[in-house]
């Protein structure tokens, strides 16, 4: 961290400062310049509030060269974390998870399940709680939904994932295994709080416009509450200008991956918003060093009650796994140059 | 709304899909191009779940013309809808919210009460539930500053207005004559739904990356719950070049009054992030037609634990109200061209 | 500007670099922390490139703390500058400037000029070479049109601005008053290291995605040329999700009054895109401190060649000024706190 | 194209503007609602300028549903464009494209033509026109650079790409091989219509904050200027919040692949920023599709002028090169689903 000080201040007050933050384990220097006084700091800058720092009178400006997250930072944990859920490794083996955006009916499930665990993935998706821009749109079969996720899971032999868009619903999720936090309520934070307190896996969507930073902050919101089982997925920010729904931020992938020990996936299908352009974006997601992919397929798209237009049929997820697994050995690795 | 039927597709189909939307109550045409061909609807499109229509084999692609929402819109409830709140009339006159980011303690908050009402504030905000981007930060007082704001809005006569970011904090707020949705929250539907079913005023912030037409359709969750008493709050939206911390969306002001009959604030403070920056950001809110302004005051900013970099004292409080009062005669209004 | 050098650095390494930089008047200090070694520099780091120090072995992060520009800054010329047109004194008394998108005849000019300059306008504008998104729109009338707008202001009395997209056109401008920098060419910078060897005054437009620190970079190519005649213009920026065309952003106006010596003119009609919001945009930008405006004003919009959608009819230029007028003494200061 | 008239519009006008749409080759039908009346157009409707359309007095909102290019479209031209340079046919077979940011010595020039020509190399790059956001920054060396790049080019049987970024070079750019137009020119329409009257190959970067749709209408420039060797390059869009310096649009592949017959080439070294996150970049871009890459490669990144710190070295580009000729055979195609 940097503070730029005004010209003018008094030596005693950056003296004070400074031993104030020699108190919270920071130290810092001092160089004096025409422009302003830098206050170089090194330490445990994560713990320091750059907006509490710039209320001070004689502060002109705070910078972070370092994040304010820390338990999720490599740094701090230099192996990888390994969430592992049935026969899933997610972060050591790569990892697919497929299934409708809603739950719609048990035929559907059943078809879905049977057909997705076949082409290779390995954990169940499937929506109970929806959250839709549009009130006038399906809402999700909630309850009724959750019981079909989970008996479809059981059949097929797949743990599930579904999102959990807030804290009530916690009880009517004891059967899942691992919780979505979506895209929306990435810095829902009581929610975040709440999932701190569990020992089960969350897996945490980027929100649409949080930089890399914001979003390991939510996770540190779950590490700090003790929950070491956290799955990142990357699902594309807005950028107004994008050739798809959302520009998949492939660069976040590498990035991530140097920067926490969690697990990257990435959720091609709503990056694309059509199902054409699925699967180029999961081969982009795979070859830049996804830990696995999301992506959603349902039996029957024409009849689907949410984001019909961007679900594969379960054909094009088989052709899909079958393109990423005959890719994989030739994607980055964090440990080439 | 425009549907693009891609070309070859049989007759029979189009025909049935305008009869299904036919019984939705919506009409719609039919022109042939080289290209595609297009099926325009008029009608009650606002119902329709583009989404699902894409999802159909032989549609390319799906255009809204009109907005998603409807109970929003101006077309909907011509005359503006006022949302009173003890001396104020919001939606009918000017009207100031103003106090601390975060309330701290008993004094700060009646200092900043009686100051701000003497500049002429007729609400008192101050957040006791903080959502904050690093869980190291100071997170709010939660139950105890609830009870200080609503003592010092008592003690000052002014209404108060504090953020919920939760449902299960809803018996705490009981004594809240407003309740804020924050931007984060702004997609959080369990929570609007939730609060469309109260009959208490809603101050609804907009999303950081919200479109105007996903920012009416938050407000549309409350609505069509039955909660008539919604306020709009514009705050900034991210851009990645603006020159302050949020690029605030002056136009969204004048295209809200038109859209909607709903009030429309603004918030300076927040997409300045800077207390340098919150008056020029005012005066130019209430130039370009805003119902009202939320300003963020403290007694002693460099104190302040939260947000100190962006508050204004009460005194420069004093300054912007005066101004603003000053410029209001000569601001826009919807009659003009 | 700071360095982050990797720990393990050499001291001989990073003893040899500070050398290096004390030659370019640059003095740097040192604090060392667990992560990182810190060096902050203050001095002349305007002449450093962040790019070429990044490129060293040992270094990590190169962070700028004050701006690349220099002659622009408000540091090295606290006066404004005061650009002389006509009557016009741009940076000292409010100006307004009007005219068509695009020359198209002799009439409309007489029409457009005649009535703009009884409404306040105090310059001219109009386009002659019109760079468009698509090549089979309206191109211009390149010659034949500048000729139309160089009488038009002079038969009215006024100076007049055309925009130049390259430097083969000079010889053609030589009666052209202000010579306009559009915002696709403001990185041009072949453009504008001619321009900046010119000793007639510039109007540079922000670009449609510059941050305000490139923005005064691209006036600093003109100013470094040994041309001080800059004046800027602000006509929104990018967002993806501004209510308008682009999303106007006020807050640079007080952020460039403070940052820099130059003269901030704002062009609500291009950020507008529609001619029912350049009146509110107008207002907002007049009330947040610009120094005048540039406005789109066509005698009959619905015959305009060009952008017909966001001009305005004489009528509403006229009512425009006075509204401006009658709100200009309300405005913000940059004296203000 | 859709056109959305107000309500009460009389229907003379109405036929008035199919009439004249229908003599440009238009044909329109006509739907009325409660809040508007829609005309959706098929035809040529990439003759229409909308925001002529929009000045009409009862024109309410205009929205394209075709692209406004032509020549550049799939439709117009359904066979890949194939440009043919040296032993590169770029369209048809994967190439890549490497060498310096800028020429800066003989030494340099030579060191990196050799060993990019034996990593696989088909082009070699370098600038000498340099546009650089800081006037303190290096400029390149201009014809004394060209000279060093052709002869570098020649001595290892690679023809060249260097960037012009005004036509005032044409005559020294005459022994290029293949002309770029930098980001920052992509809507310098005077350049583009001079590039477009010669029968060399042009190298056409997408502009930083460009959508799809006006990079391919500044390649229409191009080709209606009668210059049919057209290669497109994306090289990330600003976005506010991706990990690396631009948002590498990576969805941009597959979406240009099927609206164009030009090749699709990307630059991962300037959306990366860093030199760390090129090759997952590489084998991103290479995995969604592209036809090949241009990359920033150095033999001594830490003594570049320009650049250094996203250049590869030499050996880096060696391993990038063996490791994206690995991963190709897997790499999504358009025929595929």
């Amino acid at each position: 961290m940097v503070i730029v000080i005004k010209t003018g201040t008094p030596e005693a007050a950056i003296r004070q400062l400074l031993a104030q933050l020699a108190a919270q384990n920071v130290k810092g220097g001092c160089v004096a310049g025409p422009n302003g006084i830098l206050l170089p700091l090194v330490g445990d800058t994560w713990r320091l509030d750059p907006n509490m720092l710039q209320g001070l009178p004689y502060v002109q400006e705070v910078r972070r060269l370092t994040p304010a997250y820390h338990l999720a930072s490599r740094a701090a944990h230099p192996a990888n974390t390994v969430v592992a859920v049935g026969d899933a490794k997610i972060g050591e083996k790569f990892c697919m998870i497929a299934g409708p955006c809603a739950v719609e009916s048990a035929p559907q499930m059943a078809a879905v399940a049977q057909s997705v665990k076949e082409s290779g993935a390995q954990l169940l998706r499937g929506g109970a709680f929806k959250p839709r821009t549009s009130p006038y749109t399906f809402q999700g079969l909630e309850k009724a939904g959750l019981d079909l996720l989970v008996q479809a899971g059981r059949d097929a032999g797949l743990p599930v994932v579904t999102e959990i868009t807030d804290i009530s619903q916690l009880d009517l999720l004891a059967d899942v295994d691992v919780l979505q936090v979506g895209a929306r309520n990435m810095q829902n934070y009581t929610l975040l709080k709440a999932l701190g307190q569990l020992r089960r896996p969350v897996l945490l969507k980027r929100g649409l416009s949080a930089t890399v930073e914001e979003f390991l902050l939510a996770a540190e919101y779950l590490l700090s509450g003790g929950n070491e089982q956290v799955i990142l997925c990357e699902r594309g920010v807005r950028s107004g200008v994008s050739a798809a729904r959302a520009a998949l931020d492939v660069s976040a992938i590498p990035v991530l991956k140097r920067a926490t020990h969690l697990p990257v996936l990435v959720d091609p299908s709503h990056a694309a918003g059509r199902s054409e352009l699925v699967l180029p974006l999961a081969l982009a997601a795979a070859a830049a060093g996804a830990d696995g992919l999301m992506v959603e397929v349902h039996d029957r798209p024409a009849c689907a009650l949410s984001d019909g237009g961007q679900s594969l049929t379960c054909r094009q997820f088989r052709e899909l796994s079958a393109a990423v697994t005959a890719l994989l050995p030739y994607a980055w690795r964090p440990d080439t140059f």
